[in-house]
């Protein structure tokens, strides 16, 4: 399906988009069928047989009742998933009242945009960032302000340029991003904590999006552990990477029940189907299985950002489950060898930079195999 | 868990919501276990064994690939829509580019209202309507404005009115509801002709809401006969109500593949999981067996008006699969008295009237029962 799947009519003769709106493009990577798709950070891992037939059983007894409206309130669920953080975490288990799911984090993240955000309020990211933020900011009419990261290769973020950001930007919103994509740095905690200091003076919110949180190394800390201490923070997270439920779009956050419930006024009834809740549930009463592959990509990931390190490329320290490297020759060409090798990867970031995920052994190897007449030294 | 789940904190601790937010409460009928729950106009029949089965089968089979994204596209979920609505309709089936599916109704009116409303535009309704298009409007930045349907009990909407209405408001949407919610009433041809003849001079949308339209009388169209001549028209749809899916969350559109590509830009990217994909394709595989029931609801709702016309009752003529009536006595008072009798209606409508969706006969039987106490003549 081309990108404008084009009417055969003149646009005069059709209703007029919104500003802004009329001519462009969807967001999204292409969506090509290649043997080493690493361009969008999935885990390569899908599930067990065993797994997927509990989610199977899982659909089925949801099914029986699916005529009705699902539990609007997904109780069982923000449970759920507060009982997981407190294991993953080492923090006490939030309650089904400070946890909030929805389909993906992209919806989450507009809910807190649509609560939060809007006309004439601002909000602010660190550039490289996730290039959706934009268009949730879009989408809700609110102004997206960007100040930059620290140099290359190591894109760090200090509390000095978060907190002089916030001050020359009053924004009502800011956007941290732990581990960051698509550079995969994750932030100290006091970089986190100066940011949402900042931000009470006005009454801002501080989004900490750890959707790759899982992936970090050993000793780098999530921001799980400010919340109590500074209520003003969300943190969001998701169970596509880790939980390797990419296909099944559950993102969810945590938060002071206050803001979870001023989300709820704006989110959709109903807007998490029966299933989506049944499925979640049983792929986290299946979590040992399914986290057991972090700890193989974790290892994987470190491997390859030593063997990039060693062709002589920058490399961005990882604490998720892609690597940020900068190539020898032209990024797009480099992409497209890639790709005539199979091997299909993301031009993101930085002009001069690629990203890559962490697949399988496998696919890592094929990586570093096609690497070598891609983008020779 | 109640309607607002209190913080500890004082408001001056937390982040400010946008304008209109703080203190609202989330929209929803209260979620209240009853025996007769005939109150948010669910199909009462629920999958059969063999169809949940299937429905687990096609999850279990989706659980295998569960760490890949969905395909943005749904293309195959959106051909079976195209030609399940060449059977329903007699229309020539839609290519899939013409059509385009969401998390819910909710999700594709969010989507439309994102793409053709905004700050400075206007959505045009006529009252009494579905209670969340002003919502939809609200989290769009899009003014809200309503003209009104004729009186009761026909709630007729004519092509003047519409025509008016247009003519006094310049809206960039209009939605016309067919069967009306909450009044059940369908819309002649005509009506939705003159409304988009009328919004193609301004470049408007017009959005014809066909959540119920399987539901509908021998002879009383769908206006989906007028896509072809009006490009500026947009029907939605929804699997919630005949095809009893409701906690399915799976609501489409049919428009203008120019259109469709409108509502690209602005959905979410991976927005319908591959479950959600799954399921409703399940679903529509066994179209015959979820809509065999649609005949004994119609036969039902018929049944129902006539009791209700008989006892003295002024009932609005349904399309729908619920009937709004008008109380004898205070209509609080009866909901009240009904859900004393384990009966759960919806006091939406104007002041004095009552909707109670049609359940199975068991249903229906237990209502009229207990309206002869709640309401006596």
């Amino acid at each position: 399906m081309p990108e404008n799947s084009a009417s055969t009519l003149p646009a005069a003769a059709l209703p007029a988009p919104r500003d802004g709106i009329a001519g462009a493009a969807p967001y999204g990577a292409p969506q090509l069928e290649v043997e080493h798709a690493l361009n969008v950070n999935e885990n390569p891992y899908g599930p067990s047989a065993e797994l997927a037939e509990a989610i199977g059983r899982a659909a089925s007894e949801a099914a029986t009742g699916l005529n009705r409206y699902p539990d609007r309130e997904a109780l069982g669920l923000r449970a759920d998933l507060g009982a997981y953080l407190a294991v993953e975490s080492g923090i006490s288990a939030p309650a089904p009242e400070a946890v909030w799911a929805a389909n993906g984090s992209n919806e989450i993240m507009h809910q807190l945009l649509l609560a939060y955000g809007g006309p004439g309020r601002t909000a602010l990211g660190f550039t490289p960032h996730y290039s959706m933020y934009p268009e949730y900011a879009r989408d809700t009419y609110t102004d997206w302000v960007t100040a930059e990261r620290g140099p290359a290769p190591e894109f760090e973020l200090t509390a000095d340029v978060v907190t002089a950001a916030i001050t020359a930007h009053r924004p009502s919103i800011v956007v941290l991003t732990s581990p960051n994509n698509p550079t995969g740095t994750a932030l100290a905690l006091d970089v986190v904590a100066a940011a949402a200091t900042a931000l009470a003076e006005t009454r801002g919110l501080l989004v900490v999006d750890e959707a790759y949180s899982e992936f970090r190394r050993d000793g780098v800390p999530s921001a799980l552990t400010l919340l109590e201490q500074h209520p003003n923070i969300v943190i969001t997270r998701t169970m596509s990477k880790a939980f390797a439920l990419a296909g099944a779009r559950l993102g969810y956050l945590v938060a002071d029940p206050a803001i979870v419930d001023t989300v709820r006024v704006v989110r959709l009834p109903y807007h998490l189907s029966a299933v989506t809740q049944a499925v979640a549930r049983a792929a986290l009463a299946h979590r040992d299985e399914l986290l057991g592959k972090v700890a193989l990509l974790r290892s994987e990931r470190d491997a390859l950002a030593q063997h990039l390190v060693e062709r002589g490329h920058s490399v961005a320290p990882s604490d998720a489950n892609f690597i940020l490297f900068r190539t020898f020759s032209d990024r797009d060409a480099v992409f497209e060898a890639l790709l005539d090798r199979s091997v299909l990867v993301r031009a993101v970031g930085p002009a001069g930079w690629l990203r890559v995920s962490i697949g399988t052994p496998e696919n890592n190897a094929a990586f570093r195999t096609a690497l070598e007449e891609a983008d020779p030294r």
